[in-house]
């Protein structure tokens, strides 16, 4: 008998059909003999209404309040599972993160798990429940509901799986696995069977929508065997794994993007000591990541520093940013909503030189101007014109010919 | 500065543009000095959409999930709500029922209050926030998510008003405030000034929708002055009081009529003692409210037994009655969901007589047949068959001159 946790996402949820289908699904997990923990998120679409009702209420919701708001979307899905689960005949218990108690810090729409309590949860599954989780919510010591932001079931269903020690954690979706690149643009992606730990953190840091970063991260740190596969089909997905458990790498394991970024730059920044920090403490205080960073001296005793945020996070840290120039006395700050991030990931790359410039020689034959570049030991990621995107993702692919198994030559 | 819990139902808050309306209204209070606690219902039509997706779940779809679904309705407008009076420049808090700490039963889908905490309210309300309070909704000492029931919301706010011994509780409506009639079958139907706790209970139980039976007795109970009155102008409603506040009481008040009832039968019941407890005790159980409640002698030791639930209750008590009429070797039992329970009331009544008769007259010369009867102080119900009900209010309320002030003739 395993313990098994399965999550499962806004579209396979995404209607009352489609949750009754799940509820079979996992019914015949359960009638296998397993223990099975549900993580739902919200029926897909149900976060963008919420949201978008409250952006009429206030020009910048509330954190707090959108927490409470967006709670509710989880909920529903969990309530209505369970029925569903009693309505074909066996017996199931939907928990808020709350009633679980998914402990989280309180930083609103962003939270971080710091504890989760498993009695509840084992309590049910030994008296023969499915037991389903909303995803995506936490509470505070202080009885703050929280949200993890979002893809925040991910981490859920990850971090149960740690806690219950459950000997695999499934991520439902509505794709066959992790792709060598988005097929809805590029035609030639194929999936992957298996993958490490650390290419699905650059791919899901990166923009590939099928994980969500953190989720990977905490698979990785405590080694909770992962597997992406799709709610409609019983087909193997990917595989999430060790590195030691891949016989050979590919070069290239994946080409992403991610078209949720924007571009701000501060011109005219007095070179001073402390001036970054000036500019930088006060978006990490409010909760603002901040991605790459680029400064290039101008002039003299000015610079100009350019960097990327979300775009979600982008109207605040502008907000931000007129009081911050003000004071450091800096001339101007810009923004940029319309660029993307195009990313290659292997680790193969690791003893593989020439992949970096390979990969610029291609955006250069395209005619694609590079605005910003960053590297780490197993990716190389560019900023790009967002209209460039699908040009440039198709023939990274075609070039790094990963629509074969590319392994690296031997040298 | 006064205390006030201001109640908002689902069509006052029915959209985005109604939320930030009454916001605005909210705030006005605010402005002129008082302290506000808001409770607020679903948005209009949304618990309706949400049992009707649990509805294609399961059968009869499970309490305890059914509760954990139908608390997201008041979660989403309370959120909305806070961000609205934030939006508009000043600060608030929602609060969810567990947060408040509104205990209850875990009678699921229609629990008790069994205590309110105020702690947290007033340490929000000191700091100069509008408290924001999900209506209908409580939680259990175990932390299980629990509503009050249809109109629950009306109960909150009562609740509130007695345990912050606020100085009113207005209940905000689409309508004027309490009329003699329903307006919309009753064209001479009048608006009240002023009622007794009495008679708005006899009027609440009765099927008047607008306001929830519970929350008048909880009125009464702890004085809360209650003030009906609409969310779309600043018209003086409807005073619920004592009734040593009215001078002189009209011999009828009000007419009303509920279409929520149905209607069962078993017959051929062997008359033994014991019986009754036998086919009521497992309804009770339940948390089934059993209304009128009829036993006919038939013929030697045999009865029928007639008796109303509400129509909601009626596939489950229908079910139950399966078993226990062959448990008692009853003969069978029949249902019907097309009656009206028709009812007139005032304090009035106590003191004259003839009130009856002169109902069961109107009845009779429009041609429609009474199936049963039911009396108190104050009032006099009918259940007719539903298809009359229209016919029978506007004959009653000219009959007994509602459109005008009856006062009761010297006697």
């Amino acid at each position: 008998m395993a313990l098994i946790v399965q999550k499962f996402g806004g579209t396979s949820v995404g209607s009352t059909d489609k949750i009754k289908n799940v509820a079979k699904r996992v019914l015949r997990h359960q009638q296998q003999g397993h223990q099975v923990v549900v993580v739902l998120s919200a029926m897909s679409g149900q976060t963008d209404t919420l949201l978008g009702m409250a952006a009429e209420m206030q020009h910048l919701p509330d954190l707090r309040e959108s927490d409470m708001l967006l709670a509710t979307g989880e909920q529903v899905t969990i309530a209505l599972f369970a029925m569903a689960i009693k309505g074909a005949g066996s017996n199931a218990v939907s928990l808020l993160g709350d009633q679980v108690r998914i402990i989280t810090d309180a930083m609103h729409t962003k939270a971080r798990i710091k504890e989760i309590e498993t009695d509840v949860i084992r309590k049910h599954l030994d008296a023969g429940r499915v037991v389903v989780v909303a995803g995506f919510q936490g509470v505070t010591s202080e009885g703050e509901i929280t949200t993890l932001g979002r893809g925040g079931s991910d981490t859920t269903a990850v971090a149960l799986a740690a806690a219950l020690k459950a000997d695999a954690c499934e991520i439902y979706t509505d794709v066959e696995g992790v792709y060598t690149a988005d097929p809805n643009i590029c035609a030639q992606a194929r999936k992957i069977d298996m993958i490490t730990y650390d290419e699905m953190l650059e791919l899901a840091s990166l923009g590939a929508k099928v994980l969500e970063i953190r989720s990977v991260g905490l698979a990785k740190r405590y080694k909770v065997p992962l597997h992406v596969r799709s709610t409609f089909s019983e087909n193997e997905g990917t595989w999430v794994v060790e590195e030691e458990r891949i016989m050979e790498s590919m070069l290239v394991s994946g080409i992403t993007y991610s078209r949720k970024e924007a571009r701000i730059t501060i011109t005219g920044v007095p070179d001073q000591p402390g001036v970054a920090s000036k500019i930088f403490q006060p978006i990490s205080d409010a909760g603002i990541l901040v991605d790459m960073i680029i400064q290039n001296t101008r002039e003299g005793q000015l610079t100009d520093i350019t960097f990327t945020v979300l775009r979600t996070d982008y109207a605040r840290t502008m907000e931000m940013l007129q009081k911050t120039i003000a004071n450091i006395g800096a001339e101007s700050v810009k923004g940029d909503e319309s660029i993307a991030k195009l990313s290659i990931v292997g680790v193969g790359m690791r003893n593989h030189s020439g992949i970096a410039s390979t990969m610029f020689q291609v955006m250069a034959n395209e005619g694609i101007n590079i605005m910003m570049i960053s590297t780490s030991e197993i990716k190389v990621s560019c900023i790009i014109a967002e209209k460039y995107t699908e040009l440039a993702v198709r023939s990274l692919h075609s070039a790094f010919a990963l629509d074969k198994n590319n392994l690296p030559e031997e040298e």
